[in-house]
């Protein structure tokens, strides 16, 4: 059974190494001779996985005793509720729009606060993000400021980390956790589902500081599962975690560990960015969506402006082995997303494909 | 690699045939050669599979165009509160208290609304469930009857099916859902976290029915994530689903057609509960912890009443190769898990061990 070069948005591709570790680990692991998706999270064996996995994630991140890791349900749609829940009754908030998850994430805030939106390029159809500060003062009050770092519908990614001042930094980095270098401690609740980045659906990594956690809402109408401060007590464990997707979290956080740690990755990252964009801005027949500045590292929009080539693009790439490339319905055209277990070979595959294409469509 | 017989409570052990399925299907599924867990779930081949386990699901449990089948985030735990979020706010509910997790329900519940109370076994250590009509009227006004089918950690389970009467009816039938013939349509809300008898931890299904959702809270302050209609409305993929946990699931579910349906797993999954509650029963050293009327087919708990026999039992069958049979923490004892996809085999062994435990230790 052959593997495709899987270029999907999340659910996303997975380093072959940690497929075959995934494979053998449900069929039997550790001393009790259990599949990994089998055994009681509650077992030693499981609780050396959560324990590692929390572990590598504080030292990825530069973490120390100011942080938790948690290991959460409900994918990051469940943080854009929860964070407002816990963090804003009562008070403002600051957004920034960058793309349709940060509407998102406003829609669900604006249920339980007063949410300020200084900036947006919705009206653009989200083709960039801003420059820093270019929001403006934050208004006096306000509890915190939230962006997406990586927005994979329109292909935008912010290259630095905002300054939220006296206010608490949130950030949504689904989509780029862990791609590169990162400083955990300038922020106050980090959180990502694992499906792009960082291992496969059904598990949301949140890191959030012990001064966040102490201004959490304590209202009797919280629910526990809500309520971070439990998650963090019970050791991501208040109920049955997805022990497979956090085990598959495990093996990708030694996978990074085993390329060479962050920078090394995002060397890599870079590589293949630059490579894509390149063939891109070097083509007559392709363009890319999204201005250098603002230019996503991790999910790379293109188009012929053509809907009907773009169509037979994808089509044609998947009959030649390269799968996911169809852009978002929202946006159209192509989209290659290039997260950390994407190879340079898938890569080189896909330039090769568009240049061929080119030469037969110009 | 071997593996042990797996009496462990949830997650609990596959059918091998199921994790062959899984381990195949991780490495490359389907006609674009994508591992399942990779591959996004808006393509083809997953939306077949997500329609299948949905198809599946209402075809065993007899449902038609009355009920909406969903596969959710949060596991049981998360519908304690979003139940009571949507349907009790303003209005009363009854819950029977039968153990630890029922009492956890009313908390959730308490957060929203009030809850009566009629029936608890919590005094005498949940060690029965009522029988049928033994709550009484309900009161005037009551939306819901709410109850827990199959009780885990005490080992109990409902014979039969609760009259709710003018009410709706909804159950947490998380460890028993699927384990014989059920009329579906019997439930207003009937549901399941997944890692016991239907597949692995991630996924929570829930089968909802028209009427209830008609009757959904839709105040502002409910997210997008916690409406019912919602993820009704967009096939349980608001966002992105656990894919692999509902692959699981679809895979688990086909298992069941095979053995033959949920009658003759039904059969055998009594067969395997009488072997085990006569070997108790005929023996000196082992007592079952639940009067007959009340014990479980899936969750068999019996002590020798004495805490150190019982660690020494729990240790000397690890080492014999039957693993997760440690009562849980606030119950104390044994326990042996025997959801749908435990084996005779496994089965055989315990009472074989069980035997040859008591006549070293009578």
């Amino acid at each position: 059974m052959e593997r495709y070069h899987n270029f999907s948005p999340g659910p996303a591709t997975l380093p072959e190494s940690v497929v075959r570790e995934l494979q053998q680990a449900l069929y039997s692991f550790g001393p009790t001779h259990q599949g990994i998706a089998e055994m009681s999270h509650r077992g030693a064996t499981f609780e050396a996985v959560m324990d590692s996995a929390r572990q590598q994630v504080k030292s990825l991140l530069g973490l120390g005793d100011g942080h938790e890791v948690l290991f959460l349900h409900g994918g990051a749609r469940t943080q854009f509720f929860q964070i407002p829940l816990n963090f804003l009754r009562g008070g403002r908030a600051t957004y920034l729009d960058t793309g349709v998850w940060s509407d998102q994430a406003i829609i669900e805030a604006r249920r339980y606060g007063e949410v300020d939106v200084p900036w947006s390029s919705k009206a653009q159809g989200y083709t960039s993000v801003p420059e820093a500060g270019a929001w403006g003062e934050l208004p006096e009050g306000t509890r915190y400021l939230h962006y997406t770092s990586n927005n994979t519908v329109s292909g935008t990614e912010f290259s630095y980390v905002p300054d939220a001042g006296d206010a608490m930094l949130v950030c949504d980095a689904s989509s780029d956790i862990l791609s590169r270098p990162l400083d955990g401690t300038a922020f106050d609740l980090l959180y990502a589902g694992a499906q792009k980045n960082l291992g496969i659906a059904g598990t949301t990594l949140v890191v959030v500081s012990r001064r966040m956690l102490e201004r959490a809402d304590a209202s009797a109408d919280v629910p526990l599962m809500m309520r971070y401060g439990v998650h963090a007590a019970k050791g991501s464990m208040l109920n049955t975690p997805a022990t497979f997707a956090i085990f598959a979290v495990e093996r990708m956080l030694h996978w990074i560990g085993e390329q060479g740690g962050l920078q090394a990755l995002a060397e890599r990252n870079a590589a293949q960015a630059d490579r894509l964009y390149g063939a891109i801005d070097g083509s007559s027949l392709f363009r890319a969506k999204v201005a250098p500045s603002s230019r996503s590292l991790m999910n790379v929009t293109f188009t012929t402006d053509d809907p009907d080539l773009d169509t037979r693009f994808v089509d044609e790439a998947e009959a030649a082995g390269l799968v996911g490339l169809k852009g978002h319905s929202l946006a159209g055209g192509m989209r290659a997303s290039i997260y950390n277990a994407q190879t340079d070979a898938a890569v080189d595959a896909l330039v090769g494909f568009m240049g061929e294409f080119e030469s037969k469509h110009r």
